[in-house]
Formats: structure tokens, sequence, C-alpha cells
């Protein structure tokens, strides 16, 4: 066992690494040999560790389990040529965690356990990081949050832990996806939680999502939940419509996600010199916009996928296929982004965070 | 180990009984000695089995951690003077969490191992149930369900664990409650998951709860998140008001949970004579009724408290303080609902289910 200045390591005993196969990895199975762990109790985060990936010990009644107390992130670390390894504008998803805790009355996170956390983590299980932008090696990084104490009554946890957990990833997703635009089912409320990245968010979206699976579809792009004629986004990615050459995704709101992703995309874009135009999105322009040729393209953007094109919209009994032209957006943007998130690339938006 | 036709069980060696303070039990923190447990898996619920109450051992990776598959139920077992124990109305609450399930694409959980396994686990902790109808002792059971399958993609699990855990509980409430109208913060979406007993519904009300709290309440009120002009329900109890001589609820609906309690209130205020509505509610006429005196009371229902008076609402910067009329409704119907719980009265609902 070793103590940094803040966090306590156990190393694991004996790595797994030998018996992974980097090319056959399915999205969020194999995790690493070590993961972080901090409990909140006594009003306070306790002594951060870094302790061999296991099983959780945990009451039956804890209150993740009743009233879903639990908020997490999506990340992803790259190994560059030379063998370094980085990560793509951390302090976001550090933010963000806490902003989808206090929205959930999870007590907020230290900045300096999260970032020393996730250094040493990912100092032990550097080995796990495969360098390879083209086949999308990298490292997925799940930090968590959940409300562990034990008692079935409904009211705020006063004991919670925050994790970090890791998993050696490929490409999320690999060929265009298929959309529908609902028009019944809802993801978020106004006043609502639908901002925060908190595990409630999800649980809901199956369902509809199973039904559109059932027609052939593979999500669901939600709309609002009062008129639903405004397109707002799919369960685990923000949405951009180029329609002519403009580039237009809808502003976050308390219903929709504030993604990194998201963010970045319309940096770049601009970068590239495309024009952006953040604003209300309805169903009825994207839809006209697909049926008189003017949409171009669309896409979701989300840590995973970084960018997912989107090849059919179907909207009630329609569907629309779009044929990427050759001055496609989203592969343009896609590999403005991966070679910053590679150190293929300069980064002169300062979102590369080496761990050293 | 005694296997019935069922359910396998296990026993506790040894009883916790002797260490409890049935005085001062704070409710849901006290468990008895077994637990019902059935796991899911390769596609059907596995053997069902009692064991001793003891902590669950599971992936940080578990999806009900990161996607908030989670749902669950609260049901109340009674003692008579006599030492019977009955159950209230134990169909309605099979049938909601399979509901409930559905709604977030967890498979529905199998009709005789619910009842054999809620009897059997009744049977062993019977010595946990006081008499007591004064005192509102009572055993509150809490069936639950939560997706166990590692692996940190946002897709519905394949793995489950469908678990009742008991604890003993004295009345809920005991003070009149004082509650918030809700103008900004909402419950659940159109088109959402408000309507399932889902463990997403609680998490995001914690924080708007906390803001009123600081202001002097003790629950919000929520309204319908389009215009707030409509009342629904609290974010533990379904919501009641008597306009003169009449009672008054708004429907069930996609956003409101179907309350077992809410359903008995209003069956048994027409067996008492008194005249019930059930139909929207708005603000308007609720804050208008209160300033003109016509608001004579105001409750809400639910498993824990049955009915829990509401003392004061609070609007925007107004307060309205309920004095209690003589003939007060929710003291009759309290009465009459509990009589038939505690087996003190006929039940000519057929409500009441006996554990033998």
């Amino acid at each position: 066992m070793k103590t940094t200045s803040i966090v306590k390591v156990s190393k694991a005993e004996k790595s797994k690494l030998e018996q992974i196969d980097f090319d056959n990895l399915v999205f969020g199975k194999t995790f690493t040999d070590h993961m972080f762990v901090c409990d909140y109790k006594d009003g306070k985060w306790q002594t951060p560790e870094i302790l061999p990936y296991q099983a959780l010990t945990i009451e039956p009644s804890a209150k993740v389990f009743h009233y879903g107390q639990a908020v997490f992130e999506g990340m992803k670390a790259y190994k560059d040529e030379a063998g370094k390894v980085w990560l793509f504008r951390p302090e976001e998803n550090f933010q963000r965690i806490n902003k989808s805790s206090k929205r959930l009355n999870i007590p907020e996170f230290e900045e300096d356990f999260f970032f020393e956390g996730l250094n040493e983590l990912l100092k032990l299980d550097k080995d796990w990081i495969r360098s390879g932008q083209e086949a999308g090696n990298a490292l997925y990084i799940r930090p968590f949050v959940i409300a562990t104490q034990p008692g079935v009554m409904a009211s705020p946890a006063t004991e919670y832990k925050f994790m970090i957990i890791c998993c050696p990833v490929q490409a999320y997703y690999t060929k265009d996806v298929r959309v529908k635009i609902a028009d019944y089912y809802s993801r978020a409320a106004n006043g609502g939680f639908g901002a925060a990245k908190a595990a409630g968010n999800y649980a809901g979206q199956f369902y509809p999502t199973k039904l559109v699976q059932e027609e052939g579809f593979d999500q669901v792009i939600w709309t609002d939940d009062t008129s639903h004629e405004y397109l707002e986004e799919a369960g685990t990615m923000n949405i951009f419509f180029r329609v002519n050459d403009k580039l237009i995704t809808c502003p976050t709101s308390d219903r929709i996600l504030d993604g990194v992703t998201r963010k970045s995309v319309i940096a770049m874009a601009e970068k590239l010199g495309i024009e952006v135009e953040v604003r209300k999105v309805t169903v009825k322009e994207i839809i006209e916009a697909a049926e008189n040729g003017s949409l171009k393209e669309s896409f979701g953007s989300g840590t995973a996928a970084v960018i997912s094109p989107i090849g059919t919209i179907g909207y009630k009994d329609k569907t629309y296929d779009l044929v990427k032209p050759e001055d496609c957006y989203s592969a343009q943007i896609k590999k403005g982004i991966l070679d910053i998130q590679y150190n293929a690339a300069e980064d002169p938006f300062g979102w590369r965070y080496e761990v050293k």
C-alpha cells in the first residue's frame, strides 16, 4: 500500500491484462485492474482510495436502489503514438457531475480528490490503454456517485460513494444510426432533471426505445414533452442538423444535457469555417428540409462515439434516408476532435490534459 | 434449509428481535430477520429464496447504479388483536410493480413467486409485527427490483434481482404537514414515467423539496410541468381537497401515481356518503377556495401514513392555514381504512388478505 499526498493506493496482486482480447472488446463489459472509491459520511468526503477492482458490499435498503440518487459521467483517455496518455476536457466532466449531484441533492465532490484520483488510477492502469486512433482504442472512464445509506424513507441520503471505474474500448458505433422522432413518450420534464446526467434519466428511455427498435430504428430522438414540436436530444447523444450549409442544434435547457462533445462540435465546426446556429429546432422544419432535399446531414454527439452519423430519420409513418454529401461535416468535425484527443494535431482550444 | 412448494427457505440462526425498541422506531431504519430474493437471468426468474437479512454483493458497474432501472412498492402488514396477520390489497401492489417494471423495460415478476414469497416471509417474521392500531404499529413491506447486470452501456439489463425487505414501524407522520405548490420545478413529464413507482422519480424531488424546507414547508405539491396550473400530487402522497362538502382529487395519468391508498380513500369516502369528484384541479380554484373559506380540508394519501392532513398550503409568497372542521373527512376516512386494515371492522370491499 502506498499513499500519494491525497489518495491511498492498494494495488491489485495480479493484473488481468493478459486475458484481454483488445481486438474484440464489447463496449462497457471489461474493467481494468483498479477502481477509485471515496465515501461520504459524517458530513464530508473521507480519504479517497484506489483499490483492486472488486464487487461492492451494499445494504438492500441502500437509498440508490429505492430513491435513485445516482449520477455519472462518461470520459475517455487516449494514448498517442509516443505512449503519452491524454484526457479530453476533464474539468468539464468534473463540473458537470457536481451540477448533476446538486440537482439530486447529493453532496458535491472535491476537485483535488477527483483529479488526483483520476490521475493515479490512469497511471496505474495505463497499460490498458492502446494507442490507435484508427481503431478507436481508448479507455472509457466512468465516474459515478451512488447513495449508500441504508433506509427506506424517501429523503436524501447522508452516505454516498463516489467511484471511478474504467473500460478499454474500441469505437462505439459502427454504422449510421436510424432514429425515430418521439411523438408520444418523453425523456424529461420542464423543471425536471433532464439536464443532469442522472441514472433516472436513462431507465425511462428503454421501453420507448424498445418500441422503435421493433419498428427497425436504433434510437429515439426526443422532443419537448408539451407539444412534441421541438427536437431536443437522443438518449445518449445531443443532435445536429445540417440544412444546406448551416449546422443547427438546439440550445441546452433544464431538459437537455449540456454535452461536452456537443460544445466541442460547435467550437470545431466554427474553427472549420462552418456556420453554426444554436436555436430551437422544430420537427416541422427538419421534416420539410428532409422532403425538399436541403437536409444534407444529421448526427449525434457524445463521449462514447464522438459523432454518430444519422442515416435515417423516422417520423410518424414516414422515413427519410440521408445520403452524406462529399464535403461531409460530420467526418471533418470528428477527425478534427479525434486528432486533438489523440495528440495528433495542435490543440488551439486547450482541451487536452496530460496524465503524468 | 426447507423448501416450500416454490420458495427455498434458509432461516436466520438467531433473531435480532430482542434488540429492538418497538416504542422508538425510526421509519425505515430497522429490518426484520429475513429477506426474499429472486434473481432474473437467462431469460427467466430463477428459484425464489428467503435468506437471513444481509448485505448484497454487487458489481460497481451494475446497471441500477448507472441507468436507474429500479422500481418498488410500499405495503404494510397489520396484526389484529387476536394475533392474525393481514395485508391490504396486495394484488394492487403486485399489479403495479409489474406495470412500473414494464415502463422501465424490466421483466415482469411471477404472481405465485410474489404471493408465496411474501406469505412465507411474513410467517417467518410475524413476531416482528405488533398489534396496536392506536400506535400505528405495523410491518412496512418493501418489494423492489433492481438491474444487477454488470456493464456501462446504456441498454436494458439482462439480469435483475427482485427482493422484499420489511421494517417494523409506528405511525409515519405525527403532525399536519405544510406543503408548497410548485411553480418552477416539476416531478414528471407528459409521456414520461411519473406513473411508475420508479426510483428515478424520487431523487429529482429532493432538491426542490430542500428549497421549500428552507422556507419552512415539509413537502412540495407538484403541478403539471407545462403550465404549473394543475395540482397533481405530493412526492410520496396523492392529494385531496375538500371544497365545501365535496372531496376533490385529480385523475391519475402518465405523470401521476395510481395510489392504492388513493383509490381506497375514494371508495371509503363514498361509503361514508361523501361526494367525491375526480377531475383536474386548478391551483387557481384551490387558492380562491382557501381565500374565501370554502377550502375546508386537504390531505395526502399514501401507504406509509394512510392519510396525512395538510395544515398549511403555500403558493408564491402567500400561505393559507387550514383549520380542520368538526366533521373532519380525513379522520373519518382514515379510521374507516385503518379499521379494515387491523381487522377491527367488516370489510365490505374485500381488501383484507390473511397471511397464514
